[in-house]
């Protein structure tokens, strides 16, 4: 499937990026922006790895994915000055990232049998625990935990796939329905400023 | 052995409301504090799966323990305000779910056939490494590693376990003896107080 | 290759020390001290073994690591004020052991067939991932992310014994060969003070 692995690379390119700013923003040096960069785009695969107990991972089974994070930051670290233009554009490849991740990982633990539950949480992982190992090598509180519906949109991504995995749709274009409506949930979410609620939030009823 | 996974599931139980009371006074969103719940209540044995190699880790081969974290967790996000009244009660079913957590994980390595030092770290890791996740992914430094006689209980216990294991005592009983072990010293260190010696610390003779 | 394990045992002595020195400047208790000294000293390789699916990890196959570096940790929670001396010493017997572990992560890689970006990573994860957790509990940005040639040291020495391995070099010499790497370029960097650049720098030409 070229479109799926067309789309993971595109998606690894846009998670390598976000992660090196992140190290640059900190004042890392060299090896800190590309480690961070690196973590980034392929720690949330790995980690899914690690629980499905398929090692090595597959960021060691195709190297392209560590050439590519490395190759990435590398070029935000030499020429981040020169590729402002590229930050809002950035949040759009994230999204589509975002979409193929959670296909991917979710799919990956359809094939592994998984139940629900563990299903949805390793196509949430795929996508979202790069980002939280970025976050606390930085000493942040994840911000997948704190705002934004970002989590939320690879759950329904998830879920939905699950479900029409029990049907007879057709494997594509269940893949697709299921990228589809993370990146656009997450779309929405940045277009709206959508967010969960908080329990220390006034307006909540009980 | 049915008593030992009740309580289990009343341990992760507990877990599960102490990380989400985490996430809400860190004033994380819904996703937020699920997410802290989950990882509180099953890190730990996550963990001590993935250095066994029992993969994928025993949360997803029994999803009770992940649709128990999550209504827990949602419970507390929902209705926080009304349950003050259990922060209390909360911290004996802790202790309970203490000693529960490490007999199993201590257990678990003795049927690996690991040795003395490995098999009370499974037990430790299983019964404190979700707190210690939770409380990094809050960048706090894990109050395991600063106070109270939290992991001491624990590896009381599991040495206790590793060497009755050594003896011809019943194997119902070793489990008795050892999570009674980790819950009385627990208790009685929340009782009086008690906490380990510091380097730091003026009182101590070389 | 009996060399090799006695150094391998130094290099996880400094780590352990260094590691418990942490613990004791941030004012953990006993059991924190002992904790940050382990994962220093042990939680490299671990991490290495469970990327490779090699579990349970060396360190529960062999207990001698865990015993050296729970005594190691308590002589120094005991006796820090009187082994203030050692700390300069330290840095040397750390750089050992940084070449140290570097050759062997690379090496075990190697023996499972991995790629080259691969290799070398499981070496510099062998030699400063448990320096990175370390950081990572004690809520610190990982050193080894922000400055000195700590990690470019490691890469050296692993890209080289990679590349010797491919060669009819002897393998005794190639990991001396790279384990000196290692070191010279460690050593030369505490001396000279070298540092990797950073995007932030003024001096930068792109």
């Amino acid at each position: 499937m070229n479109l799926l692995y067309a789309l993971d690379l595109l998606g690894t390119a846009a998670f390598a990026a976000s992660g090196a700013w992140a190290g640059i923003r900190r004042d890392m040096d060299l090896f800190g922006v590309l480690m961070l960069g690196l973590v980034t785009a392929t720690g949330g695969g790995t980690l899914r790895d690690l629980f499905l107990g398929d090692t090595p991972p597959f960021i060691f089974k195709d190297e392209t994915y560590l050439y590519l994070s490395i190759a990435v930051s590398l070029a935000i670290f030499l020429f981040h000055r020169h590729l402002e233009f590229l930050h809002h554009p950035l949040l759009y490849f994230d999204a589509v990232g975002l979409g193929t991740f959670v296909v991917i990982g979710t799919g990956k633990a359809l094939a592994f049998k998984m139940g629900f539950v563990g299903s949805v949480m390793m196509g949430v992982m795929t996508a979202t625990a790069g980002g939280m190992i970025r976050d606390v090598l930085s000493t942040h509180v994840p911000l997948v935990l704190q705002k934004e519906v970002y989590a939320s949109a690879c759950i329904a991504g998830a879920a939905l796939l699950f479900l029409l995995d029990r049907t007879s749709f057709p494997r594509t274009w269940s893949l697709l329905a299921a990228a589809m409506t993370v990146i656009v949930v997450r779309l929405f979410a940045i277009r709206y400023n959508w967010s969960l609620p908080r329990a220390g939030g006034g307006g909540r009823s009980t």
